[in-house]
């Protein structure tokens, strides 16, 4: 199969629109709440995610079938470009089954080197965060606007989120609180939306632990597009999972980290 | 001035769609974050907040002259009719200038039994969440819906929402987490959104304190008419704040209620 003339973001594009059809008649069923299980075994946010990572894994053997794939769901897919897609069809099925408007879709391209390009899509409300080299940019209820992250460079004035209180490791949360004890104030449980809000330049921070690849690839690109840096908590690169600090500039980031090498 | 012939319901609409059109221009405006403050001192937050309830004074001046109005920015107006319009522009400004989605505006139409409508609108999505004598409904970008709660009887089958860790004394955490340790699964930082997600049948449990009048009597109104049940901790009512414990269903308070009892 030849390689279609659609550039990777119109592919990543394609891709996060399967997504969304796949998933939306799942999200807030309250009809399959009292069952749990649908008839084949599954619970709605379990079908809903495999959909979706068959859905976009069909536009890439359709538009990129060198490149290879790394999904939540079905796993790995080698491919001969040296390039990988690294999807989560869901990222925050707690939210997901909550009803909250903040899991979201994550697409990545990469390279060994990590993510060149990242889609953080939010179905529901309908808005996309995208990033690459070139291109930062939200389209959603208020159209298209630019991404750009925050200056704040004071730790005491930051905004900070994660999911803690739920995840990771006592030491993990240690850390997470010994940053956040300096903050301005910190949110809980946005899921991958809080990374979008450090791109469209409305927090400051994100710290979280124990992610896996397809967790923090997408919001790296579309961070680091906006202007962030994302680290893991000694420096180093964060495309691998783990722990994450994700933060507005190389400012603040330097701050936070001082404090998170020490966890 | 004469009464128009609009309904209750056709009234909190066009103060809804009023409240909108004051906020969302200061919603997420990243320009303005710098600086913080706009030039007459105000931040962005407290300035959509204020005009926000501006134009639903104005709304009311318009078509419910004879009414009272309770507004957390303007306070109280006296009315002549008994009937009492209880305002909170933005509930969550926390959620607010941190660019979530989760943030609402709060109209609710009072006796002095307590609410008999209520409105909880999120403008950024443009979602619109109702409940009054005979309505229950939600209207977003899925369209229209009618809003039910859950039938989750037992309590580690359910899924609780706070605004905890952040709000509260010590010992309404310590009665928070003692219902939170038995429930299946506990998210926290939804705002109001989390009212709203209990009569859309998503969540089963919202516990909070700390609570002004104007926080809680229009998730109260929306819950009922979908069916739940919203009491103080002690079973009595919640429309004056303070504690507040929003259940889907009556069996499910109950069971919540005994444990909150002890705190």
């Amino acid at each position: 199969m030849q390689e279609t003339s659609l550039s990777d973001l119109e592919v990543a594009e394609e891709m996060a629109d399967a997504a969304r059809a796949a998933i939306l008649p799942y999200f807030r069923q309250t009809n399959l709440h009292t069952a749990n299980k649908l008839d084949d075994g599954f619970d709605p946010v379990t079908i809903a995610d495999r959909n979706a990572e068959k859905a976009m894994r069909a536009v890439l053997a359709r538009h990129r079938p060198e490149d290879g794939i790394f999904g939540e769901e079905f796993g790995r897919e080698e491919g001969s470009s040296g390039r990988t897609w690294v999807l989560d069809p869901i990222d925050g099925t707690r939210g997901f089954i909550s009803g909250t408007p903040t899991w979201g879709v994550l697409i990545a391209l990469s390279t060994t080197d990590g993510p060149i390009m990242g889609v953080i899509d939010q179905p529901y409300i309908g808005e996309r965060f995208l990033g690459s080299a070139g291109i930062a940019q939200v389209t959603g209820p208020s159209g298209t606007a630019p991404l750009k992250t925050r200056s704040t460079s004071a730790l005491d004035q930051a905004v900070v989120f994660t999911t803690f209180p739920e995840v990771g490791t006592p030491e993990d949360r240690a850390g997470f609180e010994a940053v956040a004890r300096q903050a301005k104030l910190t949110r809980y449980g946005m899921d991958c939306y809080a990374y979008a809000l450090v791109a469209a330049g409305q927090v400051d921070l994100v710290i979280e632990s124990s992610l896996n690849a397809y967790d923090i690839q997408a919001p790296i690109a579309v961070i680091e597009a906006a202007g962030g840096v994302v680290t893991d908590w000694r420096g180093g690169p964060a495309h691998n999972g783990g722990r994450a600090l994700a933060a507005a500039n190389p400012e603040l980031h330097a701050v936070a980290l001082e404090i998170l090498r020490n966890y």
